[in-house]
């Protein structure tokens, strides 16, 4: 075969990896408030990072936007409920049972607030007898901001908000990623495969000869890491928190448009032009607005008022999925 | 005036009240059955019956259907909650939180195993804290035909059901009606406003000359006493128990076709043609098929299947209104 076969065929992965990221997606399943309507649902997002996923809150109804959306259940092992306001978790009690009907076996974990556990547990007893798989909540302290999760690849922090009970939004972040091995210059080389991960972290390498090839020869950039924050439902209370700075996109609820400020504040809300001050003061890359109050028909309003603040605003919708690049 | 204006003018609400019978109406919210699908909603109906409202089984998503179906949250007074699986009950937390936010101030009435009651009081204590309804749960021994419900003109009785947990349905019958009272007869004898109800009755009436009128020449029959009868979820027990006898409608589960009669037997469920058997057994007027298992893409089937034995057999859609004239 000759040569540029072959780096062609060494290629081919590589430049996968290279030229594609994992995926960071945030799949939208419920954006509306408290009371029911028909254009939105109860809040409940999946994040997706490479091939986790998480959900964030589990309003009632969740389980048919799971379906909906094609979101596959049994990919699901880790649940953020913000805080317990029936449109943010009504809708756990149908989807733990659904697990149990589908036969899960992988463990689940919920976290949430200590009462989460209390308020669920004898209904979990009564309505998931004899499901197949473990369940662990994880007490959340809404007070804190500190890393609630953590993988090899994902960190998960509560951030502290202000609402009418304890509260918190979710800060996802990929951790630093590994640098990228230039293919034809490991093959030229010949490093041997079990010396490229610590490459990849870095290193230098050492030929059979002696001679140090420098990891920037070697090596490109790696993949930056991205963020989400999720902060619903609360006052706007993040303006100088430092916690947003420079997330690539921030979620934080617009219950209400301007005219209803004075309403926001007595519920512990937001306004969408808070929500995009507080975009603008973190330094974030993109705002989605959701969360949006029974009153409004559209989002026209509440997206030109936060819009004007801070212009890469756009609104959830239920199906839409954002990719973060 | 005329006498032909004075019988117009009179006629009118009159003609109204002759021609036209109160509404009894099914309105299916939802006819699937466990597991989530995007076809079907979980088990609910509301059944109108003149101006009440009253609610059979509330399964996950039953507000938002609710609010899709265009009925109006205040008019239901009385919820009645056939068994303590979560695709019959899990709506109810999302209702009665809803119910609170909109300011309900009228009690409601739940009608259910004595089981729900102790899992629902946590749950209430905490999501509808400062709800300004009074909220009172009334027990169901389901192993017994009784009488558990009845106004003016209502009454609701029990009907033991054979599933995998206490379980019943819900038999709703008019009381008999008042005869209609003949307008131009009324008008002609001159007859008092404050006799009319007791002529209504069936009273003769006797004029100011010691005349006696026979009620027969002052009345017209009576509207014929309409039924209903929900029976979900249950194995094909009800063949020769008599309680459906000549009920308008049935609304009986048939969750699965022939070909899954052995699972059905398992689960304690019915096929479309073992509830197509019961309703030609008890000659019932109309068959309404509902709570399909999630395997069946469409209703086509089980529809055949039931109209071999039982011609006048529809299938549950939601959304579908259907009139028991």
């Amino acid at each position: 075969m000759p040569i540029t076969e072959r780096l062609l065929a060494f290629y081919r992965p590589n430049h996968y990896i290279c030229r594609t990221m994992e995926p960071f997606e945030i799949h939208i399943l419920g954006c509306g408030s408290a009371l029911p309507t028909t254009r939105h649902n109860a809040s409940a997002q999946i994040i997706k990072i490479g091939n986790k996923q998480f959900l964030i809150d589990c309003g009632e109804g969740t389980q048919v936007q799971l379906r909906k959306c094609h979101i596959h259940f049994s990919f699901i092992n880790h649940i953020f409920i913000s805080h317990l306001h029936g449109d943010h978790c009504f809708g756990l009690i149908g989807l733990l049972s659904t697990f149990g009907l589908l036969g899960r076996t992988a463990p689940l974990h919920i976290y949430a607030d200590p009462k989460l556990e209390e308020l669920m547990k004898p209904q979990v007893e009564f309505f998931c007898k004899g499901m197949n798989y473990p369940l662990f909540f994880h007490s959340i302290d809404a007070t804190k901001h500190q890393v609630i999760y953590e993988d090899n690849t994902v960190t998960v922090e509560s951030i502290p908000l202000k609402h009418r009970m304890p509260c918190c939004g979710f800060l996802f972040r990929e951790k630093p990623k590994k640098r990228h091995l230039i293919g034809d210059m490991a093959n030229f080389y010949n490093i041997p495969a079990y010396m490229r991960q610590s490459i990849k972290d870095g290193a230098d390498y050492t030929t059979p000869d002696g001679e140090i090839i420098p990891n920037s020869r070697l090596t490109k950039e790696a993949d930056p890491s991205r963020s989400y924050a999720y902060c619903s439902d609360t006052a706007p209370c993040l303006k100088n928190s430092g916690i947003l700075q420079c997330v690539d996109m921030l979620y934080h609820e617009s219950t209400f448009a301007e005219s209803e400020k004075e309403r926001a504040a007595q519920t512990f809300h937001s306004t969408a032009r808070q929500a995009a001050e507080i975009a603008k003061s973190a330094g974030v890359k993109k705002l989605l607005l959701g969360h949006y109050s029974s009153r409004y028909e559209t989002t026209d309003t509440l997206l030109e008022e936060a819009k004007e603040i801070f212009p890469n605003t756009i609104a959830a919708k239920e199906g839409i999925i954002i990719n973060i690049d």
